[in-house]
């Protein structure tokens, strides 16, 4: 199964430069969003969609266009989240972060510019009806906007140097990285004609997936490999920041992962589809070194 | 026609803020994205597809979302452009700009939220069929995204403190402002249902009514009144910018944006429809004082 999803990773990273390139835009702003795509990452988003199409049975080829608007609101929420007035950070993924290479100004254009091409991009999708499209475009801005991830950054810069609930932190969570994971999912699932039951399904299930990523990204910050990582592990300790570890011990957060990841199975084994991949993906949130 | 415009106008002003007050979201950036969009300013996009749409004798009812999503996309490009990395101004029509309120991390963030809401605001529009909803959306994001607003503002930070041509600097306008103005006309006569030539001869037209309107800034910015602008005027030529009057002369300015009123006027006569609210707009264009 892996060879898969290696291939649908392959057809993301050979795509996204293609329409970057195809841009009629200064050069500085194409290479500024090249810059930041291309920098690694899981592609855990575009992934998750490709493999709940693959779910469905549906040639893949029909997400790819929306699976690439995916991964470009992800990277301009990466790049903004990581300025200066934001989280300050001079590394992502052991490479230096876009306003460090850039400029100021330039990350907060190359932002803006990927966030805006991300809808274009789902727009001038091939092989989608309109109706589907413009569905999947609402969606897409609900769960990038304020009320889902924008909300959620905004939560989370609030709760900063605060003792906060365990209801707080899932707060910040669900809508800073929850929502384009849930959204990933059920892209792919609109995509897939799944019927209301089974997007039920699958959406709950992508909540469970969604927390137990962030969980994992907590344990990670104090048991990880920092090579690996590529960026200083116990930054949210020195920070004093709020996390799983910290609200519930390392010991309860290992089992608050574990929980969610059995019920996000459990749900998935009732959705009736050939889920191989997205169990394989399963594996990959809850076991990942980085 | 004042009247009609002074109606449209309300209308506008009435909408946005239920937009707004809609969300389900951290009232922080509720907040801080409603402060920007009620701090004034001419609404000139938004009276821009209303009255093209009046144009084509449609109810202009089926243009409002799209001109509030219009209106927010502008708003967040000010609030962007306001941070102390990009132009670093502390007032916006007289008031605190948005950092200046709510901070750097939260100003940043409400323009993130306006842009991607206007998406989600066109996309769940009401009385627009799904396929028209997808060209505007796709036309939208190319107007504001890197093949144009953004494009047009990372071209203006490359040519600051630099002494450009008259090509560039057109170049620099009909993205950074240019392009947002056209879809404006654009939008409203899709909604029309104009035949191609009658989109054409529009397009034409908005491209000159664009360049008129941002002569007219920078006349404003030598010959204008501070009280009436709400921002200190002069700066062009204290931050040694590049600018039609300082490129073509005052005279030669005035005489440019005469000459591109006349052909926009030309162009909007030829169109075959009842252009008296868009003669009216380019009167204002022509003759703004703020």
């Amino acid at each position: 199964m892996e060879w898969l999803l290696r291939q649908y990773k392959e057809q993301i990273e050979q795509q996204l430069p293609v329409y970057i390139e195809s841009l009629r835009a200064p050069e500085t702003i194409k290479e500024a969003m090249l810059y930041s795509l291309q920098a690694g990452g899981k592609r855990i988003r575009p992934l998750l969609l490709l493999a709940t199409l693959h779910a469905f049975r549906k040639q893949v080829d029909i997400g790819i266009a929306v699976a690439c608007g995916l991964e470009m609101i992800h990277t301009y929420s990466l790049i903004h989240d990581d300025l200066p007035s934001m989280d300050n950070d001079d590394l992502r993924r052991g490479k230096p972060t876009n306003h460090k290479v850039f400029g100021e100004a330039n990350a907060i254009l190359a932002g803006d510019a990927l966030l805006t091409y991300a809808f274009q991009v789902v727009a001038d999708a091939e092989a989608i009806s309109p109706d589907v499209k413009v569905r999947l475009i609402s969606e897409l801005a609900k769960a990038a906007g304020p009320e889902g991830m924008v909300g959620g950054q905004v939560a989370d810069l609030e709760g900063e140097g605060k003792m906060i609930h365990l209801q707080q932190l899932e707060y910040i969570h669900r809508h800073k990285t929850g929502k384009l994971l849930q959204y990933s999912v059920r892209a792919g699932a609109i995509l897939g004609e799944a019927t209301e039951k089974q997007l039920t399904l699958l959406t709950l299930f992508a909540d469970h997936l969604g927390l137990a990523f962030q969980i994992r990204d907590d344990i990670l910050d104090i048991e990880g490999d920092e090579q690996k990582i590529g960026k200083k592990v116990g930054s949210d300790i020195e920070n004093d920041k709020s996390t799983y570890p910290s609200l519930l011990t390392l010991d309860g957060a290992k089992k608050k992962l574990y929980d969610h990841m059995k019920e996000a199975r459990k749900l998935l084994d009732e959705v009736g589809v050939d889920a191989s991949l997205l169990h394989y993906i399963c594996n990959i949130v809850e076991t990942r070194d980085h």
